[in-house]
């Protein structure tokens, strides 16, 4: 039987769509240089902020962006595409330039967070899979640096595989979880691709499996003399954590106890109080089971000692959020400026740039979107990532997580909330709100 | 610069503690065998059925599943695991058996989906991958169902790449989608790796860079003197309709339009009014934006004349219904019947079977979540389909639409309502009931 390994890196990654206007394109010549920018058009709700990921794998796919010969063939038997068409595609590659937010700044509605200047065939083949990589990791980051700022100080650890929507989607997600602020993810293949620390504890199949939860702690002990994480809530959690005591009594080297069901906060002091009174001051409480920001903050609200969050399901599928309303979109085109107007969906014309100002203590105060050659006050947000195809030297995850930190604690507070955020407004320039004007005198 | 290619049949891809807990079983010699079942606990509010989806990617996974010398090197690294335990890894397989609902079968709450029978260190290394692939394709087959549902016999196209959670899961959406009883998809990728017919229109980007829309559509028309579609909302929706008319006048074949914004239900109708009037009667109406399967049925009640849905992000995330609250858990081991009981997570015990019973019209009256070895009425749903580590033959693609298809007629009506629907509930027999009884007094 054929196994199933998704070609991830495959250019029909694609609308159909796309290739038959690139094709088009070729066929009438149009081929002058075109830029596109990707931006979100509204926040969710529950969102007063977003946080930029993706842009490593999207210049990675850019950067091998090629028709192999069997994808060729294919594309010729499906009899949609003339010989001169396939030829074309046959030497397309990407040979443009990128300019992008750094991996980890955070981001308003409007704001063109990557630009593409390419010619337009490649400009628009590249699609469907930059919204599809940048949507995915700028959402999961910015829910997880939520749960960053609900934590505070605490640990926190990726669970989420499993309800992850595929693989590319639980890999991903891990990258842009540690992106944001988290510790550690349970994902192996996460832990080997992208050199995030790995953890894990054990599943209730091992008590299970078991006759008896005591036998099975001591098992678990034996084959981990160096310390382990017992989870406590087969049966009953608080006879458990006695066990635990004992456990420890006998010299075994427990390091923390997961409570993964029931009420946490409850649990957790009742928890807290039997391994204190049994010495066992320095086992930690990890926490697991449907928990997202606002679980984790109103559980640090009620006073919960848990020391280790365990985040899975609502995390890597951002259940409250589970899409961005964004879009890729054509800004201009041989030299002239041009918008979509579309009831509810029009966009701002030309190459743009944002300026971000702060106030003196380091928090933004003011975003402009602007034209990109507009002499504004403040730093300008996107940055030359790609030249001619080629990309220019990138941050390592390590630094990206190291500018989300500091992007992270620059919000204003109202952005920063995790119960009813309020999201910062983006102002426009004059001379773009002008341009809008001129565009709709001239397209019709 | 390395590429980001997700080994997506890697081994790894699993969490840190099946490998913890699968050698610790190794070390305490417990490796006889152990039944996992995978199963949904809850029904989403809005669903009153659940289609299965994604067996066909479970059973490659399980085939395949063996260590490579690149991983063992990497997990040695790590200082986690022992000599003794790489060497227990490289020689790991998966040997077992495995009996399930054959994909596009419609289910319940509680009832087992996929059964897996095998020595319990291979069982419990392959649940990670199993939850995500059951799991996400499960319930975009049932979204796209309702999505048919409320179509009726209108076209459905899949729109949902770009927005989906990374590559994989635009593809498996795409497969679930068609399996569920979509016509096509946009994604070319799915088209090839899975035999589905793809599909698409244009997008905004072609008209923009052009100087007019009239010049956009006789551009795309002399390059597809076959027959296209052309997207008519870009600037003034009913003014492109009359274009349209006009073009098709000249003698060009257009053979849809495409609505993206504004009030489709309207728009539609006057766009069809127009074309009608202009002797275009044969120009279908294709409808997308922001759509799923409440959207459909409230256009069409609304009376939109139109032809073809492009459905794409609501229901490549499942919107409303992001993940599904499901498990795969320990329900046997070295002959004795297992179960958790951990306070709102407790499980059925023993190896199980379903039966289902019709009516005399063939609409399921009764599902019965019954121990394996029981005679009961109906039919059972839980059939082999791996024996010894190998794979039964298996239904096309093909197949099980057609298998969705029946099923899906097989609900009954409040099952199949779009607007609070209602699932129904299985029974459990007396013997079930029973085990569960002694079971707890057995474990503790």
């Amino acid at each position: 039987m054929k196994e199933f390994r998704a070609p991830l890196a495959s250019v029909l990654l694609t609308d159909l769509y796309q290739l038959t206007m690139v094709t088009a394109y070729h066929q009438l010549g149009m081929e002058r240089t075109a830029v596109f920018e990707f931006f979100v058009r509204a926040l969710p709700r529950e969102r007063g902020f977003l946080l930029c990921g993706g842009l490593e794998q999207v210049l990675d796919y850019l950067e091998n962006l090629r028709f192999a010969p069997a994808d060729l063939e294919w594309l010729e038997g499906t009899g949609r595409f003339t010989p001169h068409s396939i030829e074309f595609l046959k030497g397309l590659r990407f040979t443009g330039d990128v300019d992008a937010m750094p991996e980890g700044s955070v981001f308003f509605a409007d704001e063109p967070v990557l630009r593409v200047t390419a010619a337009l065939p490649e400009a628009q083949l590249a699609e469907s899979r930059i919204v599809n990589l940048l949507s995915f990791q700028s959402m999961i980051a910015t829910k997880a640096a939520r749960c960053r700022l609900a934590a505070a100080a605490r640990r926190l650890v990726d669970f989420g595989l499993r309800r992850a929507h595929g693989a590319e989607a639980g890999l991903l997600a891990a990258r842009a979880c540690y992106m944001a602020g988290f510790d550690a993810t349970a994902t192996v293949e996460a832990g080997r691709l992208f050199g995030i620390p790995i953890a894990g504890t054990m599943a209730h199949s091992f008590i299970q499996a078991h006759d008896d939860e005591r036998a099975a702690f001591e098992d678990f002990a034996r084959v981990h003399p160096r310390g382990l994480t017992l989870l406590i809530d087969t049966y009953d959690t608080i006879r458990a954590a006695h066990d635990v005591v004992a456990l420890c009594g006998k010299g075994v080297r427990v390091d923390g106890v997961r409570l993964d069901s029931g009420d946490l906060a409850v649990l957790s002091r009742e928890v807290r109080s039997v391994l204190d009174a049994g010495g066992c001051g320095h086992v930690r409480i990890v926490a697991s089971g449907s928990l997202d920001e606002s679980a984790i903050a109103a559980l640090l609200a009620a006073g919960a000692p848990i020391d280790t969050f365990g985040v899975g399901t609502r995390l890597d599928v951002s259940a409250d959020a589970p899409y961005l309303d964004c879009v890729y979109k054509l800004e201009e085109y041989a030299g002239r400026p041009r918008r979509k107007r579309s009831l509810g969906k029009s966009t701002w014309p030309g190459r743009k740039q944002v300026f971000r100002e702060f106030d003196p203590d380091g928090h933004i105060c003011r975003d402009t979107i602007a034209l990109h050659d507009e002499a504004l006050p403040g730093q300008p947000l996107l940055q030359p990532v790609m030249r001619g195809g080629r990309c220019l030297p990138r941050p390592s995850l390590a630094q990206s997580r190291a500018h989300a930190r500091r992007s992270i604690d620059s919000l204003p507070e109202e952005c920063r909330r995790i119960a009813a955020p309020e999201a910062l407004i983006p102002r426009v320039s004059q001379r773009l709100s002008a341009l809008v004007e001129q565009v709709d005198r001239e397209f019709t």
